[in-house]
């Protein structure tokens, strides 16, 4: 139990409370880390919204949901639940694949952990290290834009659209991807970065959706 | 500003994030309620699970979920907003009719005005007496379960079920609503109570999708 907590650089005075966070329903169907997650969800959500409002005062509420959306989502939430390898220390069924829905919950449950076990500004704390700093520091960029490119080129989408623009009263950038009749919005410090956030939500629904209908 | 503030029982430091809390987009198109109606959202949300997890412990995450949609509910948000009559007090364009979903957003914005101007204790101790203690002490039933009814023996929904069961290890009721292929859920401290508020989603959508294509 140590390790974890080294890992998350979070030390707890309840132990049972962190045990919890890291067990699974198929391990124990009464107590597990089900409903933490779900205030876990809701305390990340407050801190984002609250982050995105005292840093960038001028956005209008469409540009905010666009900017949370990014910080929110199943795959960046379990990209940091990765980082600080919390589902090593899981207690799951060995049949069990830890998926990106799993590491995410684990991710959402240990932040309520932290919040039950000590307080809102710690949790704050917490959060800032692992979601705002991994973010503006993450620096690989996976070419998205690229591999939406090719799906066009391949005719698995038409009509493809990217327009990207900077923000007036702020650094951000803001890119709206169309293509069929589906917009997907990305935002970043940097054009690049806000075209390759939206063309990631692009490409995930086009693998999702499209390209599962065509191996059914 | 005094009205106001002696409605909601709250005093502000800074009027001017109050004032920003009561404009519509109609007024101000720059400076408005909006982002403000955003953050308040995120710690209504925060605050209700929050509650719900602390006093309710052993509900599955479903059962919190159904729970938490009831106090988070734009119809149950507008009755509050109604009841501090804080639309009276709105800087809005005249031709402008204060809706459901307008009270709804005044409510919001205020609920994140007074936790900027003060803290997170404070925005508790509001959401407390305005949102729980309205909830628990609010007996005024309308019969949406009769309304219900009438609307199956008109043959307007079909195959209408209602089940409702007390939940093992708490003293609340939760009831599911089926007709056609839709579920709605409703929870309450009592039967009477589940079912009229698993009865109102219903009827609510019945009066939103059904009559309204039967009218076009």
């Amino acid at each position: 139990m140590l390790k974890i907590q080294n890992n998350i650089n979070y030390f707890f005075k309840d132990l049972d409370i962190l045990k919890k966070a890291l067990t699974h329903s198929s391990i124990n169907y009464k107590s597990n880390y089900e409903n933490l997650e779900f205030l876990g969800d809701s305390i990340i959500n407050f801190f984002i919204t609250e982050w995105i409002y005292k840093k960038y005062p001028h956005l209008t509420e469409n540009e905010m949901t666009v900017m949370k959306n990014q910080y929110i989502n199943k795959d960046y939430l379990s990209k940091i639940s990765n980082i600080l390898k919390i589902s090593e220390f899981a207690s799951i069924d060995k049949n069990i694949e830890i998926s990106t829905k799993i590491s995410c919950e684990l991710f959402e449950s240990i932040v309520a952990a932290i919040y039950l076990d000590s307080n809102i500004k710690n949790t704050k704390k917490f959060l800032n290290k692992n979601l705002i700093k991994n973010f503006e520091e993450s620096d690989k960029v996976i070419d998205y834009k690229g591999e939406l490119i090719i799906f066009y080129q391949k005719k698995i989408i038409g009509n493809l659209i990217i327009q990207t623009e900077q923000l007036n009263e702020s650094k951000i950038f803001i890119s709206k991807i169309s293509f069929n009749k589906y917009h997907f919005y990305g935002f970043g410090f940097n054009k690049i970065k806000a075209e390759q956030n939206g063309a990631l939500f692009a490409c995930k629904h086009i693998k999702d959706t499209i390209l599962q209908k065509r191996v059914c």
